[in-house]
C-alpha cells in the first residue's frame, strides 16, 4: 500500500510554520509498513488543491491531508475532498453537540457561526472525533466498483483521511484511531533494523557496502548521513516480523562483520552521548572535560542524557591561556613552546582535567575553529582531541573544514567517540 | 513569478529528518518577493522524480531541488534534471579540482571513485561553488524558445536550481549565491526590516500588534517563533529600495514603540549572542559562565561568535554540589539549606564564577532540566538565572515547560536576555 500525504495551509508556503505534520506521517506509516512515495504541500487554494487531491488519487492508495479543518473561510479540505469524489456534505449532529460541550468545558458561550462548518461531514465517511479541538477527522473509502453505480469518478478502494492540522490534535486522533485502521488495511509488514557508524564518511560507508547495495532486493539498505556519523537502516517486507527479522539478519550480521568497532548502537533510539554515558555507568568511569574551541559543547552534550549526573560531576571551559594554566595546569612552557592548539597542550588539558576533578577519564579539545585565526601551520579547523583514561593518553589530529559551527559539532561527535574507543579498549563494549 | 520545491531523498519519506530546507526556502522565497505554491518531497527513484519534475516545470517559473547531489549511486537528481531537460553531463574540471582539494584539506588521499560524479554538470548550466562540502550546486535556465532550436523540450524561460539537501552546505550557497540571483528575477523590489524580540512569547507578541495586523495591506508584517525568541518582518512591495523603506518605517517605528527594550536587534544577521558579545566587547566587560542544567551551552554559544575570546576566558561546568563548592565556593550550608535549584545557589556561583575569574560579568544556571528529579515543590523545567555585573546581582526564576532539549535552549536564551539587559541597564545600549 501507498499513502501520500497532502499538507494544506498557506502559512507552510510562507516559511510561518515547519512542516513537522509530514514527518510525524512518514515516521508512522514507515511503522506500519505502508510506503510513502509523495508529501505535497499546497496552499488554501481550491483550484491548486483540487488538482493536488486528484493527482495523490491517481497514484496513491491512501490521501492522508492535515490542515484546512478549521471554521474560518480559508479552511475549505472538506469542501474541496467531497468536491473531488462528488459526494455531499451534511451536518452531523453528534459532530455539533461536541463541538457545543467543547466551547460550554471552556466557558465558551457565545460560539461564533461559523464553527458549525465543522460540524459538516462528507457523505459516507466515518467521523473521527477530536478531544483536542473543534475539527473532526474524516475516513472517506471510495467504492470497489469506483462509484461508477452511483455515477462518482472512478476512484476505486482509494482511502482518504483528513486530520486536523495542529499537531496535539493530530498526534492523538493517529495514535488512536488512524493507526489501527490503517494497520487492518496493510497485508504483511517491514521490519528494520538500524546500524549507526561514527569517524566514517558517507561515501567511503557506501564504498565498503557497495557490493551488497548492488545486489539487493529484500531487504534494502538505505544509508543516512549526520555530522560525523552515517546510520545504515536495513529493511524487509515480509508476511510477519518473525520473517522479517530472518530475511534481516544475515544482511545486519555483514554489516556488523564490516562495520565493526565502528559501529556505536544498533538501537535505533540511542545516540552517542547516550552511548558514552551508558559506558561510562557500566565501569564506574567519572569524566571531566576541557574545552577551548568548543566552548562547552562536549560537555553540553554529555549533560542532555538523563542521568548524566553519575558520570559527569565538572567540566572546564579554558578558553583563554591564562584558564587552561589556572586550573589544568598547563605549563607556561608548553604553551609558549608549542602554543595553545597543539598535540602537547590538549594532553596536558586532558591530564589535567582528570587530575583537578579527581576523574578517571578526560576529554580534552582545543583547534582553531575560526573563521580567523588560521595560519599556514595552524590552518582553521586544525584541532586536537586528547582523551585520558586510567592515565593513559590517547590523542588524535583533525584537520577539518567548513564554517565555525561545523568544526565545532564534528569536533564534539569525534571527541565522543575517541572516549567511547578508549572503553572499550580498556573494558570492553 | 512562482517557485516550487522539490526536496528528495528517501530519508524524508521514511521520516528519518525533518524537512527544514523547504521551510528554509519558504521563508527565503516570501522575503524576495518570490509565490510559492507547491513543496513536494519525492524519494530517491527515477521515474517519480521525473514525473514530479515535470510536472513542476509545467507549473512554476522555478523550480528548487534540494538534495540527492551527492557521490552514491542513490544521487540522481542532476542525472534526472539532465534528462528532463534533454541536456548531457559532462565532468567540470574546476569542480573536480575543487573537491581534490577539498579531501586534501582533509588528509584524504584515497578519494573514492563515486566522489567524480559530483565533478559533472549540466550542459549550459552555472556551477555554485559548495564551501562546506563536495556537491556543487547548479543553475540552468532553459532558452526564450523553449529549447526548440535545440531539439529539446518546450519549458520557456524556467529556471532550475539544483542545491545540496544538507542545510550547513545549502544554507551559505543560497544566501551568497541564489538569492542575489532571485532577486534579478523579479520585477519589481521587496524591501523588509527585521525586528528580533526576546522574553516575549508568540501569542503575546501577536496580541500586542493585533491591530496593526487586522488593517495591514502594504506593508505586511510576518512572526515568526523560535525559542524563546519571536522575529518581526515587515515587509513592503515597492519600485524601488527608496520607497519601500518610506512605507516600512512607520510600521517598524511603531514595533519598536510597543517592543521597546525587548527588541534586541534590527539586524538581519545578527542573533542573540552577537549582541552580547559587542556589548561586552564594547564595554570591556570580561564574561565568565557557571553552568549546571546546562552543561555549556551558553559558554558554547559565546565562544560561537568569531571573535570572542576578547570577552570570554574560563567557564565552569559544575554539575555536581561538590563542584559548586570547589570552584565556585558556593557554600555547603546554602546547599543544604536551599539546595542546588535555588535563588541562593544561582547567586552564589554567579559571584563564585566572577571571583574566581577575575571576570566583571557572570552568568550562573542551576535547574531540573528533567526528565527526572522534579518535586511538587521543585517541578521540572524550575531554573534559576542568575548574573552578575560589577558585583551587582539579578536574578530570575523560570517555570519552563517540554522537552530536556527545549527547557535548556530556553534557559540559555534568557540567560543571555538577562546579561544583555544588565548591561543595557547599567552602561547603555
Amino acid at each position: 500500500m501507498v499513502a501520500e500525504f497532502i499538507s494544506v495551509g498557506t502559512e507552510i508556503l510562507l516559511g510561518n510554520i515547519v512542516n513537522t505534520n509530514a514527518n510525524y506521517l512518514a515516521v508512522k506509516c514507515a511503522e506500519l509498513g505502508i510506503s510513502n512515495y509523495y508529501q505535497v504541500s499546497v496552499g488554501d487554494n481550491e483550484e491548486r488543491l483540487t488538482q493536488t487531491l486528484s493527482l495523490a488519487l491517481s497514484r496513491s492508495d491512501i490521501v492522508i491531508l492535515t490542515g484546512g479543518l478549521g471554521p474560518t473561510q480559508d479552511d475549505l479540505t472538506k469542501e474541496v475532498t467531497a468536491k473531488v469524489l462528488q459526494r455531499k456534505l451534511a451536518e452531523d449532529p453528534r459532530t455539533k453537540e461536541r463541538i457545543k460541550s467543547y466551547f460550554k468545558g471552556r466557558n465558551i458561550n457565545d460560539i461564533t457561526e461559523n464553527n458549525w462548518k465543522q460540524a459538516l461531514i462528507i457523505e459516507g465517511s466515518t467521523v473521527v472525533d477530536n478531544h483536542n479541538g473543534t475539527a473532526p477527522g474524516l475516513i472517506v473509502k471510495t467504492e470497489e466498483d469506483g462509484g461508477r453505480t452511483a455515477g462518482r469518478p472512478p476512484y476505486v478502494n482509494k482511502v482518504v483521511i483528513l486530520l486536523p492540522g495542529p499537531p496535539n490534535e493530530l498526534i492523538p486522533m493517529f495514535e488512536n484511531e488512524i493507526a489501527p485502521f490503517l494497520s487492518k488495511l496493510q497485508p504483511g509488514i517491514f521490519y528494520s533494523e538500524m546500524i549507526k557508524v561514527c569517524g566514517i564518511g558517507e561515501s567511503k560507508a557506501e564504498t565498503m557496502i557497495q557490493d551488497i547495495i548492488a545486489v539487493q532486493s529484500n531487504p534494502t539498505i538505505a544509508t543516512y548521513a549526520k555530522s560525523g556519523e552515517v546510520h545504515l537502516r536495513v529493511t524487509a517486507a515480509s508476511d510477519s516480523i518473525k520473517n522479517g527479522k530472518l530475511l534481516v539478519k544475515p544482511v545486519a550480521d555483514e554489516l556488523k562483520k564490516r562495520f565493526s568497532t565502528a559501529i556505536y548502537t544498533t538501537n535505533e533510539k540511542e545516540n552517542l552521548e547516550d552511548v558514552v554515558v551508558s559506558l561510562l555507568a557500566k565501569y564506574h568511569i567519572m569524566l571531566a572535560t576541557a574545552e577551548s574551541c568548543t566552548g562547552g559543547l562536549i560537555a553540553g552534550k554529555i549533560v542532555n542524557v538523563p542521568g548524566a549526573s553519575a558520570v559527569f560531576g565538572e567540566g572546564f571551559i579554558t578558553y583563554s591561556n591564562e584558564a587552561k594554566q589556572k586550573y589544568l595546569k598547563v605549563r607556561k612552557q608548553t604553551l609558549i613552546d608549542y602554543g595553545a592548539v597543539s598535540k602537547e597542550t590538549a594532553a596536558e588539558m586532558a591530564f589535567g582535567a582528570a587530575a583537578a576533578s579527581g576523574s578517571k577519564a578526560s576529554l580534552a579539545v582545543t583547534g582553531i575553529a575560526g573563521p580567523d585565526g588560521g595560519t599556514e601551520e595552524k590552518p582553521v579547523g586544525l584541532v586536537y582531541i586528547a582523551c585520558t583514561l586510567n592515565d593513559k593518553l590517547r590523542i588524535k589530529e583533525y584537520k577539518l573544514k567548513g564554517s565555525r559551527q561545523k568544526i565545532r559539532d564534528y569536533t564534539v561527535i569525534y571527541a565522543l567517540d575517541l572516549l567511547r574507543n578508549a572503553i572499550i579498549e580498556e573494558f570492553g563494549s
